[in-house]
C-alpha cells in the first residue's frame, strides 16, 4: 500500500492534492498522512473509506527537529513538502522565516538521511519552490539556466531548499524533485495582502458581483497556473520514474504567460461588460515597481519534456475557477 | 584606525592578504585580527610594528555559535570570511561540511545581524565563493546570469553562503560582497589530493626539477588566477565603495582562460624542453570526466566594471610564481 505524506497538508494545494490522490486510487489502496501546524480539516482521526483510502491527520512544528523523525517513522513512500511561512511573513519576521523555511526543510532532509543510512530508506521527496527565487534583471523569457537572485527572504529560503534538495539527491539520501510553481490564478477565497493578490482578485471579485482594485497597468504580464494544474504538477512529480529525472533536480513549472489585458478580455467574454466595470483602476507606483521585476514568461523545457501539463490558456484558467466555485454573479445572470 | 578581521587567516590566501594589508598601510595605522582553527603563524601574541600595524592572532571553531560573537565584539570594520572545509573533506564528511561551511557562515551572519540591531554595526563582509557552484551543462563562456547547480556538497555550501550574504545585505544587516575565485595557479607547496592539483603541479614540479603527472588531455581548458591576483580581488572587495556595489552581490572574478597546452607552452619558454619532459602523461578517464564538467571561461562583466584586475596571461601567472618562489630548476640552469 502506497503511503503519501503531505507536509503542509492543510493549505489550498495540500487539500487539493489529497482529494486528487484519494479520487484516483479506487483500484489500489492508499494511505495519506496530512500534516500541518494546525490539524488539517479532513477528518479528526484516522479513517478508512470505501475506496481503500486511509487518511490520517496530524499537527506539529517542523522547526522542531523531533517532528521530522516522527513523520517518517513508518517510512512514507512519497513525501510532499509544501509547508512554508509565506512571503510577507518571512519578510516581516526574518528569524521565523529561516527557522521554518530553512531549518524545517533541513531537519526533514536530515531525518531522511539518517533513516537512509540506517535502513536504506529512499523516498521520493517533492519540494514546492517558487518564482520568488528569481530577481531582476530578467530576460523576457527565462530558461532553465537562469541564475537565482531572490529579492525576498522567502525567495532566498526557497532557493536554499532547492540547493539542499539537489545535494541530498546527488548523494543518494533520497530521490528529490523541486518544482517552482507559477503564480496560482484564480486563487479562491478572500482577498489577501499579497502583492500578487490582484491577479486573482480582478477575476474572482467581479465574478462574485464585488468590486476589485487593479493597481497596475494593463500591460503587466506574468506566469500563471490554475490550482488544478498546480496540484497536477505536484502529483506528477510524486509519480515520475526515478530513471527519468534529470541531473538538475529543480526547475520551473509550465504555465500561461498572460497580461492584465488578457485576463480582462476573458472576464468580458465570460461575464460581460458589467463584470469588467467592477474593476477599479487605482495605479500604485510601489506595486507597479515590485511587479515589474517579476518574471513574465518561461521556456520550461525540462518540465515539458518530463510531461508536466499546463493549462492551455487564461480562458481555461478562469473557466476552471468558474466550474469549481460557481460564482454568484454568473448564476444571477 | 581601520580594523580588519580575517576568518581563515591561516591559509594561503589569508596569510597573503595580511601581508598585503600590512604593507600598504605605512601611512595610516591598521589593526588586523587573524582567526583560524589553528592559531595562524604570524605572531604568537598581539604585536605592534614600526608601521603602525597591529596584528592579533587567535583560534577557535566557527561552528560554535559563541565564536562569531567573540570575533565581532570590538566591531571590526571589514570582515573577510575565507574559512571553509575544502571540497574533498566536505564530500567525505557530509555533516561536517554543512556544520562548518553553512552553519559557521550563518552563525557569523547572525552575530552581525544581532549587533546591527543592537547598535547599528554595519561592516563590509567579503565572502570567498568558488567555481564549484557551477555544474554541467555549461556554455563555453559563462556569464553573470548562469544558474548555480553545484555537483559537490562544497559547491552547494558555497552557493548557500552566497544566497545568505545577498539576503542579509538586501535587508541592511551588513554590506556584503561574494566573490567566486578562479582556480589558483600556480599553487605553492606540496602536491595535494585535489582533482585540480595537476593544473599547478605540471608547472610547479618541473620548475623544481621533479616529475609531474598529467592525467588529462592538452585541450582541457579552465579558469585561473595567480595567488597574487586572488589576494588582490579579496582586498579590492574589502575596499569598494558601498555606493558602487550592484544589487547582485555575488559574482565571478576575472581570470585567465587557458588550456593545458597553453601552460606547457609557457613552461617551455621559461624553463626549456627538459622541464617539459618531466611532465608524464598518464590519462585518467575518471579525472578527465570530472574536469570536463568544469567551467572553461567566463564573461565577468560585473567584476570588470567594478575594477577587479586579473592577471594578463598564463605567462604572467607563471612568472609570478617564479618571482615569488625562485624554484630550484631555474637557479640551476
Amino acid at each position: 500500500m502506497a503511503h503519501h505524506l503531505i507536509i503542509g497538508g492543510g493549505g489550498m494545494l495540500g487539500s487539493g492534492l489529497v482529494r486528487s490522490l484519494a479520487d484516483k486510487n479506487n483500484q489500489s489502496s492508499v494511505k495519506i498522512t496530512l500534516f500541518d501546524l494546525v490539524e488539517p480539516q479532513w477528518a479528526s482521526k484516522s479513517e478508512q473509506n470505501d475506496n481503500n483510502v486511509e487518511i490520517i491527520t496530524c499537527k506539529g512544528d517542523i522547526a522542531d527537529p523531533a517532528t521530522a523523525h516522527a513523520l517518517i517513522a513508518d517510512r512514507p513512500d512519497i513525501i510532499y513538502h509544501l509547508a512554508a511561512i509565506v512571503s510577507g511573513e518571512a519578510e516581516r519576521d526574518f528569524a521565523k522565516g529561516y527557522r521554518i523555511n530553512v531549518d524545517g526543510t533541513r531537519y526533514l532532509f536530515e531525518a531522511i538521511r539518517e533513516a537512509n543510512e540506517q535502513d536504506g530508506y529512499f523516498p521520493r521527496v517533492v519540494f514546492t519552490s517558487s518564482l520568488a527565487v528569481f530577481g531582476a534583471p530578467l530576460p523576457d523569457v527565462i530558461d532553465d539556466n537562469q541564475i537565482l537572485t531572490p529579492r525576498s527572504s522567502y525567495g532566498t529560503q526557497k532557493a536554499i531548499g532547492e540547493l539542499l534538495l539537489a545535494d541530498y539527491s546527488r548523494k543518494g539520501f533520497f530521490d528529490g524533485i523541486g518544482i517552482r510553481l507559477p503564480t496560482i490564478c484564480v486563487r479562491p477565497g478572500k482577498p489577501n495582502a499579497a502583492a500578487s493578490g490582484f491577479f486573482s482578485g480582478i477575476i474572482r471579485e467581479p465574478l462574485a458581483g464585488l468590486p476589485a482594485i487593479l493597481p497596475v497597468s494593463d500591460e503587466v504580464t506574468h506566469w500563471f497556473a490554475s490550482p488544478k494544474a498546480a496540484i497536477g504538477y505536484i502529483e506528477h512529480a510524486g509519480k515520475l520514474a526515478s530513471s527519468l529525472l534529470p541531473e538538475q533536480r529543480n526547475f520551473t513549472m509550465p504555465g500561461v504567460s498572460a497580461s492584465i489585458a488578457d485576463e480582462i478580455a476573458v472576464l468580458r467574454e465570460i461575464a460581460g461588460d458589467e463584470a469588467v466595470k467592477l474593476i477599479k483602476r487605482e495605479p500604485d507606483a510601489a506595486i507597479e515597481t515590485i511587479i515589474s521585476s517579476w518574471p513574465k514568461a518561461f521556456n520550461t523545457k525540462i518540465a515539458l519534456d518530463l510531461g508536466f501539463i499546463p493549462d492551455s490558456s487564461m480562458r481555461e484558467i478562469i473557466e476552471i475557477y468558474v466550474k469549481e466555485h460557481e460564482p454568484q454573479w454568473l448564476s444571477d445572470q
